[in-house]
């Protein structure tokens, strides 16, 4: 090993290498806290060149390296494992480029996504991938993760916001694949392999990221419904009325909308106690529109019976206590017990009996437990905590195990946007195929057959 | 050959097989009407499962077979070669389901386009997806193509419109990634290999697509410009301010709009000899807003002199005949003189320099030559087309290189939404790297070890 950490530090420039007592905690430590031994050694890279180098000598001796961006992913992939050196692209986080006329930036991987956000945003533009960890989270990491967020309704995932990336694979081949427009149909679309591949098929360099208009104005509401039905005729309705307007639409189950009040600092903008609560933002480019447009929408739903009730944000403080309802999950279920949150995509006509069906599932399991639901309705995808009692160590294990066999069975994505990383691994097999899986690891051993790139995230090459 | 065909014979359920005189020169004619020889059997499955039988029989015989949609595709590469046998999902066209809350529909691969359009219209909304074969090409020769047309600056490409699919590759094996929602980040995005692949790494059963709310008005308008900076200018005035409502944007250089008056049946909606002329149409979900939005935009665009002149249509009829003109491109071009048509993406601050590039290019080999273009501009996608004189059989393949060359001298695609097949194989490398030619080969050989599906299509595994 020291050989080759001799040769590593010779392929980066000065300060491109970290070992012992210089490597701090961050990174070896999640987003949640949880912390594993420091690596041997943290690779600098100052340049896509110093990348390859370094990689090359690693591929040569079968050292294994794990990529890392800001540190803010949820199921441990980037937390490196015993033997494996850590890859951090934070010395490559520049903005190259900004193209106005086409609306394109080019940046480097380990570019933070709020300064790449603020940078749109000086330039009229917009960058619509937005996350809670915007403020750490960089580009390269939103990419191997293909992460998704509030917008998505309106803006898609990572996968659809990227234009054309550069890549550096296991062998220390530089991918350019730097395109800049939306068709391109020369083969396979090379872009496509290493987004969302959570750091297994190569690491990612440099991005071409596609710009919006940047809206002059938002309107953020905020509804009880009765049913879950009047949810979906809601969530048509303005799909249909809004159209490109419509943002978010995030909905609440009582068992969560119930539970938020008593946290401290939260206040509800409709009275608890209906089945349902939704919260909607409009955008426009146009000034003057979109308050009208959203206040006729949710009248006439009013008037059709689809909402219970309704409440415009009147100032941008109003607007950001509604949010901070929805944002408040972590905490609001954190309040009194420990909890377990999941993250899955569902049909939408499977909503109802999945819940149900976990619900009784958890209960047979612990009968205090408590289902508490909430999510990116418009996406499919909800957020799901169960609050069980502290007392048995066994109880996360159990209540887990249940849960993704209940999202198996009824056909859903066991991770809508968090990704699979280790934790989910064991789970893996309720929402891909035996098939899928086949070829998830033929391709692994295309792009990386010494399997050092960040060895045993998604899947164990070992494993059937 | 004759043994393993009785075993494929027996795969399929009657009708399943054609061979000798019963197979019609539909199966190895394209849209151009180029013809090849018959080919030995065309298998025509009528179900995943006769799919998958009969592909493990052409695996462990090493039988090469080529898939066929509608055999619209412009690049050869649904003609049969010398020794592959034809498999036709012509038997597997029904529309399985419809889900309209989640505004999703289940397809079999060999349903035509125009039929799933159709379908989401009854059911009160629309597939996005427009091309003029939409009367013959399937949903799976699009998704094997990624198809474009015309709204893709709305809606995206096929890669967009497409949830999950279900493939059959090589070996038989069927691969069910049939998922219902945008998020999904279990693993890696298996639809994404299959997606564009031209049928060189699996053939497409099955797809989820995702439908959009139908608009209930449009409104089409054409332009008249000074300048392509105008062009430029125009383009993201009207982004900002019609947001979703803008579905197209279709640029026609002088080289093209001046020429087209010759065709019998075109009407000009504004006087020919202004260098730029655009037709743009919007469209919204909600009545009586879209015309007065795109006669205000327009109205602005000529205050303050983006625009030179502009013509909104009044009818159904004036639309249908400004269309008209831009979609006659390949009979106004083919008026006096043979030409070759060329479909590219090139960035938008690179587009006046490159073509120059190529008039001049153009005119070092034929003096005579006459570049006209058009194009989709809001997806940095041009249509150029070169007219030259018929008397030098040569001349057709020395103007095709000189045009790749000068692509890719410019950073461009050489195919931005046809395809490689095999007409355009030879100049694959001007558009795309080593590194990434590398990639693809190696996932071909991840999914197709033994070259049985489309060989030759995109790149020959031989070549470096």
């Amino acid at each position: 090993m020291r050989n080759h950490l001799s040769a590593l530090e010779a392929a980066v420039s000065p300060g491109g290498m970290l070992t012992g007592s210089d490597i701090g905690p961050r990174y070896h430590t999640d987003t949640f806290g949880r912390s594993v031994p420091a690596p041997e050694a943290v690779l600098r890279p100052a340049s896509t060149d110093e990348l390859s180098r370094a990689l090359k000598i690693c591929h040569a001796c079968g050292l294994a390296v794990v990529p890392q961006g800001g540190m803010t992913g949820l199921v441990s992939a980037a937390l490196p494992r015993s033997g494996e050196i850590v890859v951090s692209l934070e010395r490559m986080n520049r903005i190259l480029e900004v193209d106005r006329a086409a609306a394109t930036m080019v940046v480097e991987a380990g570019a933070i996504l709020q300064n790449v956000q603020e940078r749109a945003d000086a330039e009229g533009l917009m960058f619509p991938l937005d996350l809670g960890s915007r403020g750490s989270a960089t580009i390269g990491g939103n990419i191997a993760t293909n992460a998704g967020g509030n917008m998505v309704i309106r803006y898609g995932m990572t996968r659809g916001l990227v234009l054309g990336i550069e890549a550096v694979t296991a062998n220390g081949d530089v991918v350019d694949s730097t395109f800049h427009y939306v068709k391109n149909n020369t083969g396979y679309d090379v872009k496509q392999f290493f987004i969302g591949s959570e750091g297994t098929l190569g690491i990612v360099t440099r991005a071409v990221l596609q710009l919006w208009p940047r809206p002059a104005e938002r309107a953020v509401a905020f509804c009880s419904l009765a049913s879950f039905a009047d949810v979906v005729s809601l969530l048509n309705q303005l799909r249909t009325s809004l159209e490109g307007r419509l943002v978010a639409f995030e909905a609440m189950w009582e068992s969560y909308y119930g539970i938020a009040a008593a946290l401290p600092g939260i206040r509800l903008p409709l009275s608890a106690g209906k089945p349902f609560y939704v919260l909607v933002e409009a955008a426009s480019a146009s000034q003057g529109e979109v308050v009208p447009l959203l206040e006729s929408a949710l009248g006439n739903a009013l008037a059709e019976g689809t909402i219970d009730d309704a409440v415009l944000a009147k100032s941008e403080t109003e607007a950001r206590s509604m949010w901070h309802v929805r944002e408040s999950a972590l905490e609001v279920l954190g309040l009194k017990r420990p909890f377990l949150a999941f993250d899955v995509s569902l049909r939408l006509d499977r909503m109802e009996g999945y819940l149900a069906d976990v619900q009784r599932q958890a209960a047979l399991i612990c009968a205090d437990a408590f289902v508490s639901t909430l999510g990116h309705l418009g996406d499919g995808n909800l957020h799901v905590g169960i609050q069980y009692p502290g007392s048995d160590p066994h109880m996360p294990d159990r209540l887990k195990a249940t849960f993704y066999r209940v999202t198996g069975d009824h056909g859903g994505s066991i991770s809508a946007e968090h990704g699979i990383g280790i934790d989910k691994r064991a789970y893996l097999h309720y929402s891909r195929s035996k098939s899928e899986l086949a070829l998830m690891k033929a391709v692994k051993l295309a792009f990386d057959p010494k399997n050092i790139l960040s060895p045993g995230r998604i899947f164990d090459l070992g494993e059937n």
